[in-house]
Parts: structure tokens; sequence; C-alpha cells
């Protein structure tokens, strides 16, 4: 594999990589249901879902099955004008789970053009109706992407210093909680007074990147009224919370108040290949249909409603609502409640919390940065162990595949409390 | 198949669609080589290739191989601390097929994206050598994408009016031909002395979504000189004119003052899946590369070079070298100047202009909207031939496959020959 590492060296440039402080790169050769090899066949559980997306495990058979049949018949077609039956049947599908009051999907590509789409439904939505509105509402340490505007509402940007002058205007309030729930609410009538908010985007129940922060439904509802009651179009981003990792198929089903747009990407398409879709009510669709052609949505990407990825995003939802995946993760969920017990007692582990698989707690240790040295040495130790977790600061997190068994749960488990030892 | 037209209706809202005026929506349901079938197997030669991607044809053999190998092996892995061979064998093919100056690659998913990248490599590059820029430099008329920053830089603003007031700081100049060019050069010199210019972002020799207008290269090269000397990094927007559609590899190498950097997707998977790449230079990666971490780029989609993507685009790089299809692109720029030859001589055709496989002309009628009636009647004119082009406006385009037949090629020319009676 040294002539991999050398090209890699030569010609990668890598993503979130200071290629100085983190040269180190490990060759991946082989993914299988939880496992990820490397070029030496060290074996590791891949802990965190790979970023939250192959939550069936890696090359699920199903998922195959429905890629290779559909790439024999029909790789991509443009989505301007023609149509597709997997494009039409996953439509179908996703409106028959996700959140009541959501009637038409618009696909894209990835997590941030499914949050872009969401701003510009916003800003349009006002605009199409002769009331221009200018600025976009957020929490403080979301996290919604990287490209502009996705960029501008993340609130995590510890990285953003030479872009900031270049952003969209948003204004932010604080994640509510049991403390500052009244002073967010009553910030957030000041915000309203004074600015023209088109649009409220959040990550509901968990903020992931910012490091798996929960929060409950109870402090949410009361800004997400509020929001109605002034037609601030409410934009719940589930790229990271959806399709069942939450314990519902979708966060925004454990809050009494529905949003009108739903952002996805990552498990839609299982860990197989990049998709999203941004999802809303008829209300917001209908303030789009008109004779002026200009009041239409005019966003596009070449590969949108890609086939192959039409046809195994909708093996996903199968695999989702099936009975056996519902059972794992009921048992995922029993199984870290057990060793939730176990964690609280430990004098190392703070702040421990889960949702659905989602399971977080923060190391009792001085780590501010989100990736320096301390952070890698945690890292390295996990690695060691057979498993890929990937921290984010002090804050160690997992996020399994459906699909782990009890076994390898208590190995991911045995693995963190001997870092709890080791710190 | 009236239920996927049924389930479309309900559930899905299409891109670049005013679905009021426009609801028309033609199910198709196989797509093989140059051709694309509906529902009542009637057969249309894809004479853009599905938007430039499909330039070998759909569902070509290898591209399905390579697709098939990959995805039993590894679907998804994480680009951030680990790599893959797909991956690494992909930037070492690039690099071979890339201007010569270009020597690393960044991953992500669509050309938006893309391009977005390169505007953040460009603000960023002056950041962090300690001397902010704030503004980028594109021509009017350019297309570089649907998200916001992407959007900015886009001079093809007509359905852009909501988001106008968000944009980041662009200043722009004419595209330069025979008339304007001493114009543009001085216009370009004062706007040099007035504002910090970050970067410069450019479709070489033909921009796309203008509607495949033409510029020559002896024009550009002294805005790129301009450019060069006051630092302002190129960027060379080549995601529609990549991979050999110009008679090059790519537009920049009819160029002589190479780009910094350069914008990929579309055809980088031969029509089968998303991924886009920001290629740059090494004297681009080091200004990132430092001990301090935030001065890296820390940009990421989840599924950044994702193995399947990487294993196609691979295939796609050794179609494109191959000898035969070098071959069949030679054969349909001489069929081209054969065909031009007689379209010059016509009335009704104005502007007649082509740059290797890509042939453009307007047609002298008043057709003044991109998506208005008239287009539509054109566009269903052709579609009722067998043929499917897009129109914008009154240009007509085509960008065959490579693969494209002389006589499916004489095809195409005959029914733009009868549109010419007919309008």
């Amino acid at each position: 594999m040294e002539s991999i590492l050398k090209k890699d060296q030569n010609y990668i440039w890598h993503p979130l990589t200071q290629h100085k402080t983190q040269p180190e790169v490990l060759p991946i050769t082989r993914a299988k249901g939880v496992w990820l090899y490397d070029d030496k066949e060290n074996a590791y559980i891949d802990a965190i879902s790979s970023w939250y997306t192959s939550i069936y495990g890696h090359c699920h058979p199903k998922i195959i099955h429905a890629a290779q049949e559909q790439m024999q018949n029909c790789d991509q077609v443009i989505f301007s004008g023609f149509t597709h039956a997997p494009a039409a049947n996953l439509a179908e599908a996703l409106i028959g789970i996700l959140p009541e009051n959501q009637q038409k999907v618009f696909f894209s590509d990835n997590g941030s053009t499914a949050t872009e789409i969401g701003i510009k439904i916003a800003l349009q939505y006002h605009h199409n109706k002769g009331q221009e509105r200018h600025v976009i509402l957020a929490f403080e340490e979301g996290f919604h992407g990287d490209t502009f505007g996705a960029m501008s509402v993340s609130g995590l940007s510890v990285y953003n210093g030479p872009f900031e002058n270049h952003f969209i205007k948003v204004v932010r309030i604080a994640v509510p909680n049991e403390n500052n729930h009244k002073q967010v609410l009553s910030n957030l009538e000041k915000l309203i007074d004074i600015h023209d908010i088109a649009g409220f985007i959040y990550e509901p129940l968990v903020q992931g990147a910012a490091g798996m922060k929960m929060y409950e439904a109870k402090y949410l509802i009361p800004i997400l009224e509020l929001c109605k009651a002034h037609e601030i179009i409410t934009i719940a981003d589930e790229v990271m919370t959806g399709f069942g990792k939450t314990g519902t198929a979708f966060a925004s089903q454990q809050i009494s108040i529905l949003p009108d747009v739903i952002c996805l990407s990552k498990a839609l398409t299982a860990g197989f290949m990049p998709m999203a879709i941004t999802s809303c009510t008829q209300r917001i669709f209908d303030a789009f249909y008109s004779d002026d052609t200009s009041k239409g949505l005019f966003h596009c990407h070449t590969y949108t409603a890609n086939p192959i990825a039409c046809a195994v995003a909708k093996a996903s939802v199968d695999l989702l609502v099936s009975k056996s995946m519902q059972q794992h993760r009921k048992r995922i969920e029993q199984s870290h409640k057990e060793f939730i017990a176990a964690l609280c007692k430990h004098p190392k582990a703070q702040n421990v919390r889960s949702k659905g698989i989602i399971l977080a707690f923060e190391l009792q240790i001085d780590c501010k940065e989100r990736y320096g040295n301390t952070r890698k040495k945690i890292y390295n130790a996990f690695m060691a162990q057979g498993i890929y977790l990937r921290p984010l600061g002090n804050t160690i997190y997992i996020v399994p595949p459906f699909i782990t068994t009890n076994k390898e749960l208590q190995k991911i488990y045995t693995s963190i409390e001997n870092i709890l030892e080791l710190v």
C-alpha cells in the first residue's frame, strides 16, 4: 500500500485537515457491516457509522442490489422536464415516513445544499408574497454545512474567519435549557421586533457537530410557536438526526410543533453515495406556484435526483421501516441505558446523555481544541483498541450502525472504559 | 406509468421549474448509449449528454463495472484521517491529464461546491498571508452554481432577485472580444486599483449556461496576466468545459496562462453519480500548510471522495484518454465542420460557432425568455423528432456523447434543419 500513501501525499488535499500538523492518513481497503479494515487487515468498529450514514452497516446487500439494478437501466437523466420511477417511488416512501405535514421533496446533493435550499425557500417565500425579509435566525453552536449560505447560519465558526465578511445576515439565540429558556424566548421577541426574520434553522433535539449537544423539545416548542406566529419559516436540519437515530424516524416527530421545511442527507442513502433532499409543506410549495415564472425556485444541480441514488435511498427507507431494524434500534437503546448507568458513576465522565442510539459525554480533562493534540491521543487510543470514533475536543460520542451486535457494543463500551482509566 | 406521474405530481418539486406554467413532465424509463427512452418506448438522442455528463454514453459497461467492483468492497469512508486506493488512483490519473501546473485535488459533490471551494481558497489564501482581500472578480453572464457563494459570482442572475442582498462582494468585467478587449482590460485595471480582489473566476473559452457563448484565448490571456501580476488567484470553472468537450482534455490547455485553481464536476463521473473536484497548484496548497491549524481549509462534505464515485471517475479518465474516444471526438469535430458550413448559409441561423464537440447558434427569432413559450415550442418540436435538446431562449446548442455515430449526428443535424424551416 505504500504507493497509495505516496499518491495520497503527492496529490490529495484532505478536508478538515491541517496537513502539516496532521500528516498521518490511514489507508482503508475494505468496509463490511460495522467493520472497517486497513491495509494491514486491522479491523475497526465504525462506531459513528461513517458520520451517521452507514446505519445499516457498510455494503448492505439490499443497498448494493438496488444500485446494481438501477445502474443497468438508467444511470442519469436531467430532472427538469423529465421524471423517473426511482425518484417518484422514493418521494412517496419519504412522504410516508416524514412528519405528517410534509408534502413535497426537492432534491440536491449534500447537507450543505439541502440547508442552502431551505434558506433560499425561506427568503423567496416572503419575496414571493411581496414582503421582503432579510435575516435568518439560527442557534448559537448550530452547524449546517460549509458553503457560504450554510456557513453563515452555522454558529460553530472556529475556522470561518476568512469568510465572515461574506456571510448572509444571521441573528442568533442560545439553545434553550432549564435555566435560560425564558431569557431565550424574550431575546427572540426582541430580535423579531428589530429584524425582518425570514426563517429559523435548527437541528432538532441534538446538535451534532457541536458535540452531540442535546436539548429538550419542551423548550424548543415555544420558540417554534413564536416563529409560526410571526410567519418565520421553520427549517429543521435533520441531516444528522434523520432516519431513526434519535428514537423516531425523524427528531421532529418528538416535537409537537412541526417544521415547515426539513433538510435530509447522510443516512438518506445509507452510506452509499451523496444525495440530499429538502422537503416542505404544501403551503410552502404553493407560495412558489404562480403564473409568474420567476416565482419558481430556480435552483438546480446537474445530478439532482440521480436515479441510482434514488433507488438506493428507497431501499434505505425500506430497511429503516423493517421490523428487524426497528428491533435493532430498541436493542441498542436498551444496551446504552445499562452502559449509561455505569458511566454516570465514573468521576471522569461528565454530562452523560443519550437520544435513541446516540450516546455522548465529556471527558473531565482540559481539552479545548476540537482537533488538538489531546484529542489526537484519545483518537489513537481508540484506534489501538479497534474502535473508530471521532472525539470532538473532550466530547466522546457514538452513533453505532443499527446492526451492531451486543458483543460489538460491549467492545465499544469497554474501549470507552479503558480510555476513562487512561486520561 | 400513470402511477409514476401521479406520484411525481403529488410529491415532487422539480428544479428550474415553475410548476404552474410548466406542468408537463415526461417519465424516462431507460437510458443506453446516446438514447433515452420514455414510458411509451419513444427514443430520443441525448444530444446534450444529459447536461454534458454522459459523454461516453449512458450506462457504459466500463463505468458500471468500476462501480460494481468498488461497491462490493468499500462503499464509503470518512476522508479526514483516512484515505483509500480509489481516491489516490483517481488523483494521480487526474493530475496526469490536468494542466501541468496543477498538483493537488480537493474533493466535493457538485459544481456549486467545487466553485465555492475555489472562492474560499482565494479568500483564505490572502487571509493566510495576512493580507485580507474581500472581493471576487467574475465575468458578466458567467454561471458558477446555485449555492450562495456560487450564485454571487454568477452574472446570470435572472432568477436570483430574492437572494441578491445576501451575495458575497463581486465586481464584474465584460467577456472580452475583438471590439471591447482593450476597454475590458482598462476597466479591470481600474477595478484592481479600487478593490482588494482576491480571485477571478471564469469559464474558459465557453460560457455554458449563458448559451454556449464562446470567446478567444488571445483576449483572455492579458486578463489572466494582469491577475497574476496582482496576485489575484485565477479560478478556471471547467465544470462544463472539462473532459474533452472543447477539443483538449481541459479548455485551459488552449490558453498559455494556466489557472491557479480548476473546478471540475459533471463529466468527471461520466453521467453516473455526483462528485466534484477543485484542483490547485503546489503554491496554493503551500499557503495553507502551517503549524497553525486554522490555516488549513476546514471545508468538508460527508461523502467527500466517496470510493464508488472515485472508482467511476478513474474509469472515466481511462475512457477519456483511450484511442477510441479520441478518434470519436475528432470524428464529431469533423462532422460538425461540414454541418456548420451548411448552417452558415441559412438566413435564420446566426452566430454559428463551435469548439471541439460543442456546436451552437442563435435562431433569428424574437425569443427573450430562457424558458418561455417560444422556447417550449422549439423544445417540443425537437422531441417530436426524437432529439433531446434544451434550447436557452433562441440559442440552440448540442454537446453530443462522444460515441454518437455519424448517422445519429445526421439525425440531429436534420432535426435542426427542420426547426430552421419551422420557425
